[in-house]
C-alpha cells in the first residue's frame, strides 16, 4: 500500500503566504532544526542540539562495558532530544509565531536502523535490554557485520539473485540486512523479542506522527525492496535457517512516498516541539537524497554531491539502468516518478582532514595563521600556484576504501612521484585531484551505463575551496553549480514539510520555489582538463590495477596488518 | 705502466712505534684531516675544513652567472684550503710532532672531474677562463649530462660494446665520459684548451706530490677503464667525431694502485700543511672504497656499505663477475688483488630528512623536544613499538630515483596502503624498511651472480640508529656488524698512507691493525625476518612492476611535471 499524498491530512492553511515549515536534518553527531519560509524557501531561523551520547564506539554508556572494534551505536532517546530542544529553539530564533508553522519533515544518516517493540519503543529503552549492546541504534558506520555482509553477497551471487546488480553487485555491511543477520546471530533473544527493524529516518517520523511508514528511500537504497518485493524466503534462509522469516516478520510495514505525509503531529509531539498538534509531518528520507531539491537539482543528469568527511552522489533517471558499482537504484528513491541513483566515495574531506592533522609540519601552521587563514585554505592557496601536473604527484584516493565503483573497503591510500623537492602544498593537491579522478570514474561509469551526468551540483561543506571546485570542473569536463544554502539537507526537509502540507504539488514544483542554487559557477577551463587528462590516465591506470586484482597488494597489507596485531 | 710500491720512496722511518700518518676525507661540502696512529689506529685528532665556494648550483660565483638546472661545480682551490687549515689544525689538535708524520693519503668523492692544463693547473685558474662554467669541476652531482649519458648508454648496447656490462649495463650521467661529452659539445674552446681530464682524487694528489696518477678505483669505476684500456675511438667517434680521440688525448696519465705512493711531499705542500717535506703521498681514492679496510671488511662476501644522506656498497670477489644493476666491477677497485664491487642506492638518509622536514607536524617535534630526542630518534621510538607489518604500509624508496639494481634517474618515491589511521612515525618506519627493501634487492643480485654476500658491515651515520640496523639485519637475514670509527673514510686514507709510507705490506695489513669494526652487533631475529619477508615480496613486486617496464607512470610523471614547469 502506498499512502495518500499528504496534503489532504494538513490540518492548517496551506497558502504559502506567511505559513511556514520546520526540516530537520538528524546528522552522525547532532540534528540541526531549520525555519523556512514557505513561499520562497528562505531560512529564517536554525538551532542546533547535540546528542548526549555522541556515537557509542568504545563503550556502552548504560554499562561503561567496553564495545568491539568496529561497533557503532546511538541512543533513541537522544533523537528526541532533538524535537525537544531544536526545534523550539530555531522557532524563537525564527520569531515566527508556531501557529504559522504548516508541516515537519525530517532527513536521517543511513542505514541507521533500529529494534523496535510493535508500538514503536526501542528495545534498549525495555526494562532489561538497557544493557544489550545489540538492543541498540546501529549507527550507518557500524562496520561489525562485515562476515554477515561477506555471505549476503556471495550467497547472492550464488544463486543469480536479480537483485544484487540494482546495487551495483555489493551489499554493504552498513546496510539493513548485514546489520540484522549480525542481530540474529549475536543475540537471538533481543532479534526474537522485536517486532520491527526499522530505520531511524523512519523511527523518528514514527515518534511525530505515531504511524509507522517505511520511506521508499531507505527501504529501497538500505532494505533491498526491488520490483515490489524483499528478497526471497529462500535467499534468507540461505543465508541462516532462522533468517528466512526476516522479511515477512521484521520489515513489515506500509511504504509511503517520499514527499508525502506520514501522518499529523501528535499531541506528544506538539507539546516536544511547540508546534500546533495535527500539522502534516512527511515521511521519512535521508540527508543525501533530500539534498537534490534543496539545490534545485532534481531533472535527470544532474547529479548532486554531497561532499563533506565523504561524499554522496545522487542523481535521478528516466530509465532503469544498472551502473556496476553504484551503491544502489530505487524507483521513487529521490522525487516520485524517477529512478534515483546513488553512488558514493567513502573517503573525501576526511582525507585531507587527516592529512593537515599528520602530514603537515608546523612551518605551514605558522604561516596559514599570520595570513588570517585556515591550513585549508593556505594549502590550497600554494598548492594551486602552479601548473596541473607541476607536482608530478599521482595519488589513490583509498584511505577508507573505495565506494563505488570498486566497493571494496579493503583498499588504501597512495602517494606515488614523490622526490626530495616535493612539498607538502604538493601532496595535498594531489589528495584533492584524486578525489576528483574518483568522482570522475563514477560519472564516467553512469555515462557508460545509459545514465548520462551532465551537470554536477555540489552541496556541502567542500563546495566553499573554489580551487577544489574549479579542479572537479575541470577534471569532470562538466560545468559545476553550487547549492545556496549553507544547510542543503535541512532546506531539503523543509521542502518536502511544504510538498506534505500541501503547499507544493510535489517537491519537484517545491524545489523550484524553496531550493537555492547558483548555476555553472564553474566551468571547465580547456587547456587545465587537457592537462589534467594527461593525469587521469595515470590514475585510472592505478586505479584499475590495484583495484581490479592486477596486484591484491592493499587486501594483503589489510590481513598483515591484522595478523600483526593480534 | 703501475707504480712502484710507493714504500720504497718514503723519506721518514717507517717503523710503526709513535710514527703517523694522515687522512684527509674530501667530501661535498668540506674535507677532514684526520692524525692517525700508526700501529694500531688511534685517532688523536681531526679538523674540519668548509670550502668557501661550497657547491655551485644557482650561480658561478666568479660571474654571479646564473646557472642552468642540475648543475653542480666546485672551486679547486678550495680543496687546497683544506691543505693549508685542516691538515695543520688537526696536528695541532693531536698534540703530536710533525715530524712523526710518515705519510698523508686523501679520498674523495666521485666521480669529480676538472679540466686541467698539462702542468695541473685547473682551466679555472687559467686567466680568462674565470667566467667560464665548464672550466671548473663538475662535482660528483653534477646532472646537466644525462643527454650525453642516454648516448653513451645507447651506443654502447647497439655496438654490444663488452664493457658495459662491467657497468651493470648504464654508464652514468655523473661519470667522466658524459661530464667531458658535455664539455666538449658545449664549450670547445675548453675543452680543446685542456691536456688532462682529472679527477680532483688525483687532482689533489698532484697538488701534494707533484706527480699525476690516474688512481685505479676512480679509473676503472668513473673511465670506464676494462681489461687495462678505455673505450676505441670507433664507439667514441660514434658518440661524436671530434670526441674520437678523447681517451688517447685527455686521459693520458700513468694508473696507480690504491695504497702505493704517487710520490713524495712537496716542498709546496710541506708549507701549506706543515708536514715534513717527502714523506709518502698515497695514490688518490674514493671516500666509499677507503672505507673498506677501516670496517676491517675487505674480505670477499663483506659487503660495505657508507650509510647516509645515499647508500654507497662495496665488497671484493675473488671473480669477476657480471652483476646487473651494479655501479661497476674494477680488479684492485678497493684493494689490490681483488675485483672490487661497487653498488648504490641513490636515496637513503637524504628520504628520512626530507619526510622530518616536510611531511612531519608540530606535536611530534613538541614530544621529541619534551623527551630530550632527535626527531628521528623520538619517530623510531614510536615506530618500531608495534610488530612488523602492523603499519600496513610499503614503501618505494625511489625520491632520487633507483641506482642499483634499475638504475633509473625517473623513478619516484611512494607510499601504499595508508587509512585515515596511519600515523607519520609508521610511515616514518615504512620508508626506513623500503631502503633495506632496496638493499635486499641489491644483496640477492649479487647473490644471483655469483658474488655472494655473507656479512654486511656498516659505515655512516646511520649505523647509530639501532632500530634500524635491526630491521636491516632481519630483512637482510645477515649479520650486521659496524665500524668503530666516526671518521671512516679519514680512517680509510689514514691506513692507505701507512701502506704507501711502508708501514705494512699491504691495505689488508695494515686494515687489520688499524680498522675498527664490532662484528655482528645485529643478527636476525627470525620471527621478525619472517614477518618482513612477506613485506619484501611486495615490495618486490611493486619494484619490478614500477621498476621494470610494467608501469611507467613515474617515468610519465616526471615529463608531466618537466612540461607543466616550461
Amino acid at each position: 500500500m502506498t499512502l495518500d499524498d499528504g496534503g489532504s491530512d494538513a490540518a492548517h492553511d496551506p497558502s504559502p503566504g506567511d505559513a511556514h515549515v520546520i526540516g530537520i536534518d538528524f546528522g552522525t553527531l547532532s540534528g540541526r532544526a531549520l525555519v523556512v519560509r514557505v513561499s520562497d524557501g528562505a531560512e529564517l531561523g536554525t538551532a542546533v542540539h547535540e546528542y548526549s551520547h555522541a556515537v557509542m564506539d568504545s563503550t556502552l554508556a548504560a554499562t561503561g562495558e567496553k564495545l568491539p572494534p568496529e561497533w557503532a551505536l546511538q541512543v533513541p532517546n537522544d533523537y528526541r532530544d532533538v524535537l525537544r530542544h531544536a526545534v523550539p529553539a530555531a522557532v524563537k530564533a525564527a520569531g515566527i509565531d508556531p501557529a504559522s508553522v504548516i508541516g515537519i519533515a525530517t532527513d536521517f544518516t543511513a542505514s541507521t536502523p533500529l529494534p523496535v517493540l510493535a508500538d514503536g519503543t526501542p528495545l534498549c529503552e525495555v526494562p532489561g535490554f538497557e544493557d544489550r549492546r545489540h538492543a541498540y541504534v546501529k549507527l550507518w558506520k557500524h562496520h561489525a557485520a562485515q562476515q554477515q555482509a561477506d555471505r549476503i553477497n556471495a550467497v547472492a551471487h550464488e544463486r543469480g539473485e536479480s537483485w544484487i546488480s540494482r546495487y551495483g553487485g555489493f551489499i554493504s555491511s552498513e546496510w539493513e540486512f548485514a546489520k540484522a543477520l549480525q542481530l540474529l546471530e549475536e543475540d537471538r533473544e533481543i532479534y526474537d523479542r522485536m517486532d520491527h527493524w526499522v530505520e531511524a529516518a523512519d523511527w523518528i517520523i514514527w515518534q511525530l506522527s505515531g504511524t509507522y511508514v517505511r520511506n521508499a528511500c531507505t527501504n529501497g537504497y538500505k532494505a533491498i525492496y526491488q520490483d515490489d518485493a524483499y528478497p526471497s524466503r529462500e535467499y534468507l534462509g540461505a543465508l541462516n535457517p532462522d533468517f528466512a522469516d526476516f522479511a515477512e516478520t521484521k520489515l513489515t510495514g506500509d511504504i509511503g512516498q517520499l514527499g508525502h505525509a506520514a501522518g499529523t503531529l501528535t499531541a506528544q509531539a506538539a507539546e516536544w516541539t511547540g508546534l500546533p498538534a495535527g500539522i502534516a509531518v512527511a515521511v521519512g528520507n535521508v540527508d543525501a537524497h533530500v539534498t537534490a531539491p534543496a539545490a534545485k537539482a532534481v531533472e535527470p543528469g544532474q547529479m548532486v554531491a554531497i561532499m563533506g568527511t565523504s561524499t554522496c552522489h545522487v542523481m535521478n533517471g528516466e530509465q532503469l539502468a544498472e551502473v556496476p558499482g553504484m551503491c544502489g537504484v530505487v524507483p521513487g528513491g529521490i522525487v516520485e516518478g524517477l529512478y534515483g541513483y546513488e553512488a558514493g566515495q567513502s573517503g573525501v574531506g576526511d582525507i585531507f582532514a587527516w592529512y593537515v592533522k599528520n602530514q603537515v609540519p608546523a612551518s605551514y601552521y605558522a604561516d596559514a595563521e599570520a595570513a588570517g587563514k585556515s591550513i585549508h585554505e593556505h594549502l590550497t592557496d600554494l598548492g594551486y600556484a602552479e601548473p596541473v601536473g607541476a607536482h608530478g604527484l599521482i595519488a589513490l584516493d583509498w584511505h577508507s576504501g573505495n565506494r563505488s565503483v570498486l566497493v571494496n573497503t579493503e583498499l588504501s591510500g597512495m602517494v606515488l612521484g614523490a622526490t626530495l623537492t616535493t612539498r607538502p602544498e604538493q601532496i595535498y593537491r594531489a589528495l584533492h585531484e584524486a578525489t576528483a579522478f574518483g568522482t570522475r570514474v563514477i560519472v564516467e561509469t553512469f555515462n557508460a551505463s545509459g545514465v548520462p551526468v551532465t551537470e554536477f551540483v555540489v552541496a556541502g561543506g567542500l563546495l566553499k575551496n573554489r580551487d577544489l571546485m574549479q579542479a572537479y570542473s575541470d577534471i569532470l569536463r562538466l560545468p559545476i553549480s553550487t547549492i545556496a544554502s549553507d544547510q542543503g539537507p535541512a532546506l531539503g526537509s523543509a521542502i518536502h514539510a511544504a510538498v506534505a502540507a500541501g503547499a507544493y504539488p510535489d517537491v519537484r514544483a517545491a524545489g523550484e520555489a524553496m531550493g537555492k542554487v547558483n548555476r555553472a559557477v564553474y566551468t571547465p577551463n580547456p587547456a587545465s582538463a587537457d592537462a589534467y587528462d594527461a593525469l587521469y590516465a595515470e590514475y585510472l591506470h592505478l586505479h584499475d590495477y590495484f583495484g581490479r586484482g592486477g596486484n591484491d597488494v592493499m587486501k594483503r597489507l589489510k590481513q598483515i596488518r591484522r595478523e600483526a596485531h593480534q
